[in-house]
C-alpha cells in the first residue's frame, strides 16, 4: 500500500539528499515518546500504518532521555515502572502493526498539497507525502543545552561543539571537554587516546556519570593522561578569527587561562519548540491548541496529541495522552478512507481486531 | 478524619437497617470497576479518600463479571492482560490509599443537602453524607437475566429464584435448575445432596461451565442423582397461588409438562441502569452528560466517568475512564478543599507524591 523504502539505519538518509522518491503515507507521527508509540497502536485498531519521526536517536522520548530509571506511579494499571519499561512495553504492543521509526532527524517542513496531503521533509532529508500527521512531540525536540558566554557561539560548528560526529576531526588537538554526565566522561575517556591533550571541566568534583566512567578517569588523571578541573567557563580568548582559550573561574573564586583547538560541551539536552512553530497552527503557550473531540489543530488533518497540545481541563499526564492519542486515531481515520464507515470494535472480542493484533480469537460460548 | 465505622462484611448493614450513623465522607465512587478504581487512585494523590460501592459482591465491575479470562490488548502499555488482572493491578496500585469497599450493595438515593453535601443511601442500608459523587457505574448495576415467561414474575422471590440466599430452604424439594453456566451448574451439584430431586434444564447440550463441573453433572446423572433435559421453559402451570409445574418444549418441538417445588434460573447478569435514572442528572440514551473539563454532571459535585458518560466524540474505552477520573479528581478537588490550592505534581519527581504512595524518593544529581 505504501512505499516504505524509508531508511533502516537511522541518519542514513542524510548524505543522499532530497534526491529520493517522498515516501508516500497515510499517516505520520512527529515524536516517539509514550504517546507517539501509542497512537501508532491506536491507529494500526483501524488500520492505518504509521511513520514515526523523533529528533532522538532512541525511541521513548523524554521519557527516556529525561528519566529513563526513575520509577513513574501514575500509568493506569501499572502499579510502578521506569520510562525505559513503559517504552519497551509499548514497544511490545505496537510490533503487530510494524510502524517505521526514522529517528535522529527533526521535521523541519510541514506544507499543505495542492491534493490535501501534506509535505514532510526532515533534517536527515526524509521527505513523505501524508495524508494525516500527529504530533505528538511533548515538549518539543530536544536540542543540546549550550554554553552561556557571550560571543563564544561564533565558535559554533568549527571550534565549540555539542555533539561529536567525527572523532577523527579531534586527533593530535587540544581539547577541553565541559560536563559531568555520561556524554562528558565517555568522551573524556574516549579521545584521550588520540588528542594532544584532554581536560575535562566540570563545575563540581561530583557526577552524573556511571561510577565506573568516573573511576576510570580519575585513574586517567593519576596518570597524567587526562586533566580533570573544576570550574566553569566565564570567558574566552580569540585571536582572529580563532577560539584560542577559555576562561575559567574555579571554586576558589581565582579566574585562569585554558588554551585549547577544541571545546567539546555536553550540558545535556533540553527541549525546543522548533520548526512547529512555523507551520501556521495555533499556538497558546508554546502548546497547540486543539478540540477535546478530535484532538486536530486548527490545520484539518493535523492532530496534536500529549503534552504538546492544550485545551481547557488539559492536565499533562501520560494517560491523557493515551486517551488523545485514541480520539484523534478515530478522527483521522476518514481522511484515510473516506469512503468506509468506521465502527467501534473491542480488542476484548473483536474477531477482527484479533486477526490486526495476530492473535487468536477465544472461543467461547 | 472520616468515619469508616463500614460494614467490613458486605451486606452486613443490612439487617440494621437506616439506624446506624452515617458515613461521613469527602467522595463516595459508586462503581468498581477498572475506571472507579483507578478513580481511586487519582483522587489519592490528591489526598481525598474515597468510599467505593459496587451491587456487584467482587471488585472489577463488568471485566470481571463479563470477561474475567479473556484477553484485552488495548490497555496503553499492557499488550495483553485479562480484565481479572487488570483488576488485580488496579487493586495493587490503589494499596496505598486504603480505600473502604461497600460490595453487593447498589446505591438507591442520592440527594442534595442543605449543605450542599448529598445524602447517600444503598440498598443494604449503609448511608453517606459525602462532598462529591463520582459515578463510574459502566453499563449500570448488574442484575440477574430473567426468565421470559408472561406471568411467571409473580413467583419471583417464593418459588422463582435468581439467587440463593438460603440454600436450607431447597432441603427435601422439587428442584429445576436453569442454566449452563457456573452458577447453574454449581447450584445443581451442591443442591442434588439435599433436594428431593434436581433436574437441570439447558436449551442446549454446551455448557459455559468449568468442564470438571460438567463432567461431575453427567457423572451423576449416569447414577440417577440428578436430571439433565435440553429445552427451554415455554410456559407455566399453576395451583391457586403455587406453581406447580412449568412446560418445557425441547429441541424436537414437543412441549412437556415438569412438576416442581422451586424454579432456580441462573441467565447470567444483564447491566441495567436503575436508580441513576431518578437522580435528577441529565440523560442522553441511557448516559450521563458531561463535559470535558471537569466531567462534571449537570449537578454540581457530582461527576461521571467512564462508560456510563457521554460527551463529544465519546469512545467508551477503559482509558478514557482512566482520563476522564484524572480529570474529575482536580475538578472536585476545591469542593473538597475549598481553601488548598491544588499544583499539578508529577509522580515520576514530587517527593510530595512520593509519600503519598509510601514510595522513598531517589536520589538524582
Amino acid at each position: 500500500m505504501e512505499n516504505t523504502a524509508a531508511p533502516t539505519v537511522p541518519g542514513a538518509a542524510a548524505a543522499q539528499g532530497g534526491t529520493r522518491e517522498p515516501i508516500v503515507a497515510d499517516a505520520v507521527i512527529i515524536g516517539a515518546g509514550p504517546v507517539g508509540l501509542f497512537q501508532v497502536f491506536e491507529l494500526g485498531l483501524l488500520e492505518i500504518k504509521a511513520h514515526v519521526i523523533d529528533s532522538l536517536a532512541e525511541v521513548g522520548g523524554q521519557c527516556v532521555e529525561l528519566y529513563p530509571d526513575k520509577p513513574i506511579y501514575d500509568i493506569p494499571a501499572v502499579p510502578v515502572c521506569t520510562g525505559q519499561e513503559l517504552t519497551d512495553n509499548l514497544l511490545k504492543q505496537i510490533e503487530p502493526f510494524d510502524p517505521t521509526f526514522h529517528l535522529g532527524q527533526e521535521v523541519t517542513v510541514v506544507e499543505r498539497r495542492d491534493d490535501q496531503r501534506f509535505n514532510v521533509e526532515t533534517t536527515a532529508g526524509t521527505r513523505f507525502i501524508t495524508k494525516t500527521i500527529f504530533i505528538a512531540a511533548g515538549v518539543g525536540s530536544f536540542q543540546p543545552r549550550t554554553l552561556k558566554v557571550d560571543g563564544i557561539e561564533q565558535f559554533e560548528g568549527s571550534q565549540l561543539n555539542y555533539r561529536v560526529k567525527d572523532p577523527a576531526k579531534f586527533a593530535g588537538k587540544n581539547l577541553v571537554i565541559c560536563g559531568g554526565g555520561d556524554s562528558a566522561l565517555d568522551w573524556a575517556l574516549n579521545l584521550a587516546g588520540t588528542a594532544e591533550s584532554v581536560v575535562l571541566l566540570h563545575r563540581r568534583d561530583e557526577f552524573r556519570a556511571a561510577p565506573a566512567s568516573v573511576a576510570k578517569m580519575k585513574d586517567m588523571c593519576d596518570k597524567y593522561e587526562m586533566q580533570l578541573l573544576i570550574g566553569q567557563v566565564t570567558g574566552y580568548e580569540s585571536e582572529g578569527d580563532t577560539l584560542s582559550g577559555i576562561k575559567v573561574t574555579g571554586a576558589d573564586g581565582v579566574t585562569r587561562r585554558l588554551p585549547l583547538d577544541h571545546l567539546l560541551v555536553f550540558f545535556g539536552l533540553s527541549p525546543k519548540l522548533g520548526p512547529i512553530a512555523e507551520w501556521g497552527l495555533d499556538i497558546e503557550r508554546k502548546q497547540l491548541k486543539v478540540g477535546t473531540e478530535r484532538f486536530e489543530t486548527n490545520v484539518p488533518g493535523i492532530f496534536a496529541v500529549g503534552d504538546i497540545n492544550t485545551y481547557p481541563g488539559k492536565k499533562k499526564l501520560i494517560l491523557s495522552g493515551f486517551h488523545e492519542a485514541a480520539l484523534a486515531a478515530f478522527a483521522a481515520a476518514p481522511y484515510i478512507f473516506p469512503d468506509k464507515k468506521i465502527h467501534m470494535q473491542y480488542t476484548t472480542t473483536s474477531p477482527k481486531l484479533h486477526k490486526i493484533l495476530g492473535v487468536e480469537t477465544p472461543v467461547f460460548d
